[in-house]
């Protein structure tokens, strides 16, 4: 059984009718909804919350935290986000969607600005699989059709995804690479592109099985932590005569 | 169920009583055990059966090949090599265990030489996990230790591994990146060094537990395969006047 | 003075007057002309020179290979296309162009079917820099616009590149992987996308800037080669007793 | 001309007379020195001075950073090192030392603890080159002995290097991924392990080697930064119809 917990800003949700109607339990709540339908055991967390609904209980017994924020990326505070980070390195699986890509916790963990080209436009966005062998694509076409989406486009300022798995193209004239993993110390991070708040991304089949799949890559594997620090010699060092 | 090929040569078996001493079932025989163990369904075949034991049939049905082979690399026909590339390239999984660096296969996959720096020394071997989020290491501490083994030293003339899992350290002072994992088309190579012939290395724990994790890792992704060829546009195109 | 070899086909310039009025002096004769401009010392060959123009001699002279085919890979001589391989992995540098993709020689070294969509429909491409850090990119802007080519589009069968450089967006839907890089033993290798043979495209001064930035990246690197074989050890390895 | 700005902690130096004597001019003094002698254009910086000799004038001018700290990674201002995270990412690029694996800066770049194993035992390392066709080993042999140095081993909780270079080993058993390059937004980073203050490493001529291939590889690439924001379509987006 693995333990997901979706955390979500949920201001948008607050905001704007608009968002209220196609979420309105938030997206945390249309999330977690299709993770439990697969099986998993979902929690969710939001930023008002205390301590952002991340204690140390609820990290301690997550396994793969999925991350949604956008208009207050500053309001999370440092001391919890050094705590994701200090999760993450020690196994927990890590899904940052979509304006999650400006969050604290991600920029910390690529170590760029993680910067990019955006446009709302309701354009047509199309995900190609370039990485078919790819546990995160199983079940998935050769693409992911958007009708409406908003544009994100190149040159998107991470360091090169250790496997990319979508490039997205897009009605405007833009690409993108949208589907992207790597490894933080023990840890995996996966970051996915879509789901734009005004649109019902987290409805559409495909995108719900690319991240119930995601969710799966990045469950914690189990072994002992490396210990770090002063090491005795494994073998018999020659003494030396200086 | 995931459905493994043990292919082996099974030539070192017949001509050196050393190496019968050790697998009396052959190496084939002694992977195929502990692989049944975890629940596995397995099969065997080795070079002298028709086809080398690698009819369509045979292939169709495989979900991971695993191969070792050492003296009769050139015995193995071009069309069945050919036969096990497709495969590959069509999602089958692909072990490649210590002297089957080698083989037809591994090197047309690979685009290498795949030669490297060898002694039979009775070496002692540390492999060292240097991928601690990596599935395959499930279960595995922070290094194998074989007693004795034989050196394989870098350079291993080998593409730049997509992930590096392992890095050995031998007694006598050379290095080697002992796994290392590769996608082709829709299939998953891992290359797994250790397991000379004339050492029980197949029935250490940790061995066979790094054995059983790739295994699994290496399983196909369930999903359509591509298209290829004169595609149809997906959106309409501007006319142009020339 | 790098030394480098233009090779071409040459068989559409011969068989198409659109081609031939395109590039009079042959694709290869355009290509060679920017690079003598850029002050390398360019040398041309085309397959129905004996031996296709490469011989030992030219292939030991040559720092970096071009390589452009298309209608006839199939003529191309294996032991034309071994020697290039050995090459390669001895350190001369390879820059794969457009249809070249399928030549025998980039399938050789990649070790998958290299096979893509493709669309003759005289679409927009904008070649997307994803890594703008490369050498290759050097004074080049955030994208390449041609304003009609071939479509190339993913799924690309290739390796995962190890650095990827240029994305495509195309007109009519499709995303490709148009900049990639390799290394195969003491080598690198370049596949570049653009140059279908009805369009002018090696005239564009961005198309030539990237490929003499690719020349000057995929030069060979001045060491020894390694030693392969048996080895002594380095080391005084502990008399052991069985 | 490249401008190459190394700075050094320089409190080993003063504080004990076996490093004063092996760098009667600092480490900093001594890695200038040598890269000075080939042709590139030097500066120094050290820890103790105003703005740790990194003003924004200095960093302005600064093709290439190397750093080396150990004892005061804390006393570096954040920021500092915010400035220099800045510079990488609009293309400075930057080679960090030993134990500058614990410095700010570098864990900032790469997200990660970068804590590692170490023992000081006068153990003799051997670097062995595993990127033969990398521009940082021009030069170099097979591998790069050291008589003596501290041992640094895995795991070392770093992302997976996009280029492994160099991978140590140790006379004690472990072995160590010692050289890696990293890109940053349009910068590149090299981490390289050797060079503990009380061993006359940054003498050995390998050593400079190496370090003079990785600033001219580090160098800027000379384009215009990406721009990032909101876009408009370069497309024309078809009207649609809510």
């Amino acid at each position: 059984m693995i333990n997901v917990t979706v955390w979500n800003e949920n201001r948008h949700e607050q905001n704007n009718p608009v968002v209220r109607e196609v979420y309105p339990e938030g997206i945390h709540g249309a999330i977690s909804s299709f993770l439990q339908e697969e099986g998993y055991n979902t929690k969710t967390a939001i930023l008002d919350e205390p301590e952002h609904g991340l204690t140390d209980a609820v990290l301690e017994e997550t396994d793969v935290l999925i991350w949604w924020g956008h208009l207050a990326h500053n309001e999370v505070d440092d001391v919890v986000v050094k705590k994701v980070q200090k999760r993450v390195l020690d196994g927990m699986g890590l899904i940052v969607l979509h304006s999650g890509h400006f969050s604290k916790i991600f920029k910390t963990l690529m170590g760029t600005s993680c910067d990019l080209k955006w446009r709302e436009a309701d354009e047509k966005e199309r995900l190609w699989v370039v990485a078919p062998s790819h546990p995160i694509v199983e079940g998935i076409g050769e693409y992911i059709e958007l009708e409406k989406e908003e544009m994100y486009g190149e040159n998107f300022d991470i360091p090169a995804p250790e496997e990319l798995i979508f490039t997205s193209w897009f009605e405007g004239g833009e690409v993108f690479r949208s589907g992207c993993t790597y490894t933080r110390g023990n840890g995996k991070v996966f970051y996915f592109r879509p789901g734009h708040e005004t649109y019902p991304t987290y409805y559409n089949k495909d995108i719900q099985r690319v991240i119930v799949n995601a969710v799966k890559w990045a469950q914690p594997v189990q072994r002992n932590l490396p210990v770090y620090g002063n090491a005795k010699p494994l073998e018999k060092i020659a003494v030396k005569v200086n």
